[in-house]
């Protein structure tokens, strides 16, 4: 039996309904002993440092069959999300007290996780913030990174239209599509964020989707040409939209429709008729299928960051 | 000026909105000289032999942009479509007289065709009706072929499903499924067509969807494992009913979506968050892309008709 310390987390109360409350969520504090319970076969002990929050987790309080590695909250249960966290103890051979992870953790200041299969060791570099790998070295920045290259097959000089752009992802997708030699136009919900994708992320220009009454014809001021590659994360008018203004061979990348997830009944999209008249992919995509591929995103993306050629900025999703 | 006979053909009236009716059309008869024009560059004169009625035609019908090698039809101008015919004068090098061709040409008993890219030499085999180049060596054909194997990247085992199972498309794509050992289930709309697709063309099983009243039911009860693969010819509440139904890294091969050209607004589909739930792939696809390739399918295919290991049969669609 370990020293015995009391522990902070988050619960969820029931399957929420709508946009989430606070009342959908509990703070509550128990105890934990700082030892891994003796049936624990291949355990880890965590003390979580830093946590994020996400939009798939929407998804999660939600009672659904999800096909995920991770399954739907269970009420009154604490909560999981990505974070970094120091391991106490271990009995998972590829993780060892004192190491750093990034991965699948509690809402909680201390985490028994017994199948880590979805926690990474950190090798740490010093002058990277540990909580990068809450963002842009974590599963925001897999996504972004696999989401575009790989999913949306993107070309020097084509046009990228990213939704949610100042997100963690989308602000990442922005970026690699400059890099690239794209002209990319992002969407976002105020003027401050409008004013980061402009000024600090480098887009070549963006649009607050509150302020337009027609997104048809707002897509066609800013895309004359049309759109390559969509990176979705809102779906619902946004996708209806943009469907009708793809360009041939053009590529939807399905990362989120976050506009979506509040909803009871998800909006209707009408515009499907364009996948065939324009031959588009859309291509849903799952993070956790790119989890095996960590060290190539992590080769060609540290460098980046070292050299300060890429921003990273949460709080604005 | 050559000989002057009489030339009977199928014009459009006006834009068709809704169901097509008899009266949208008009059969006039006028004359051509069976001489090209002195102005014609490359120009192919050809007396029609067979003429094929395709659900794209209906999308034809609309005045709209179709990002097609094919415009929308013209009010008052003879309606064009998928033909057989015999050359009888040529200014296009790859073309001579005598030469039997398929492709796009006019529903009229001769055409002078400008510009005859969409128009391919029939190297002649005696064992197959020159009618089957309106279908199983034609662009239905074509469209299956390269739709399943290409788009829809099979493997054996798999789930597939197929709307529209009993047209020209489908039948085809329900046979080439089986006989890469797949699990074949097609839809279709009425018991003769049933029939034929579990009888005939050897479907693992069919039902008929205007007797089912839960789509997503249907599909459960038929794909109780779910579909890996949906070559899609429908749209609307088919779609909406297969989305919740893909298996993860499911594919799905969109052709056409009939259900939804006679509709002045198509409907909406509600279940697209399943594309990403199930990290699905949907892939829109004109044959136009693939004719390039025909050689390919002609070497793979021919072989099956003249083994008789393939059956065509047209007025089921």
């Amino acid at each position: 039996m370990g020293e015995v310390v009391s522990n902070k987390k988050v619960t969820l109360k029931n399957f929420v309904t709508g946009f989430p409350k606070e009342s959908d969520f509990e703070v509550t504090t128990s105890t934990i002993s700082l030892k891994l319970p003796e049936r624990s076969k291949k355990g880890v002990l965590v003390k979580n440092l830093y946590l994020s929050c996400d939009p798939y987790m929407r998804v999660l309080m939600t009672k659904a069959d999800l096909y995920f590695p991770i399954d739907s909250y269970t009420p009154s249960e604490v909560i999981c999300g990505y974070g970094v966290g120091k391991v106490l103890e271990s009995r998972d051979p590829n993780l060892k007290e004192g190491d750093f992870v990034w991965g699948i953790t509690g809402w909680e200041e201390y985490s028994v996780i017994e199948d880590p299969h979805q926690l990474f060791r950190i090798n740490h570099h010093h002058d990277v913030p540990l909580s990068y790998y809450t963002g842009i070295l974590g599963m925001p920045g897999v996504t972004a990174y696999f989401g575009f290259y790989d999913v949306c097959c993107p070309k020097e000089g084509e046009y990228v239209f990213v939704s949610a752009a100042s997100g963690a992802v989308g602000q990442l997708v922005g970026q690699f599509a400059k890099s690239l030699g794209c002209y990319v136009v992002g969407s976002a919900g105020s003027q401050q964020k409008i004013d980061l994708l402009k000024n600090k992320f480098g887009f070549d220009d963006a649009f607050n989707y509150k302020e337009e009454s027609d997104l048809n014809a707002t897509l066609k001021r800013y895309f004359p040409k049309g759109i390559d590659i969509y990176f979705e994360n809102v779906g619902g008018k946004m996708l209806d939209a943009v469907l009708g203004n793809m360009r041939e061979h053009g590529r939807i990348g399905v990362c989120g429709m976050i506009s979506q997830y509040n909803l009871e009944k998800p909006e209707g999209v009408h515009n499907l008729l364009n996948i065939i008249l324009r031959r588009v992919r859309v291509q849903g995509f799952e993070v956790f299928d790119y989890y095996h591929r960590y060290s190539e995103f992590l080769d060609s993306v540290l460098p980046l960051i070292q050299a300060r050629k890429l921003t990273l900025r949460r709080g604005h999703g």
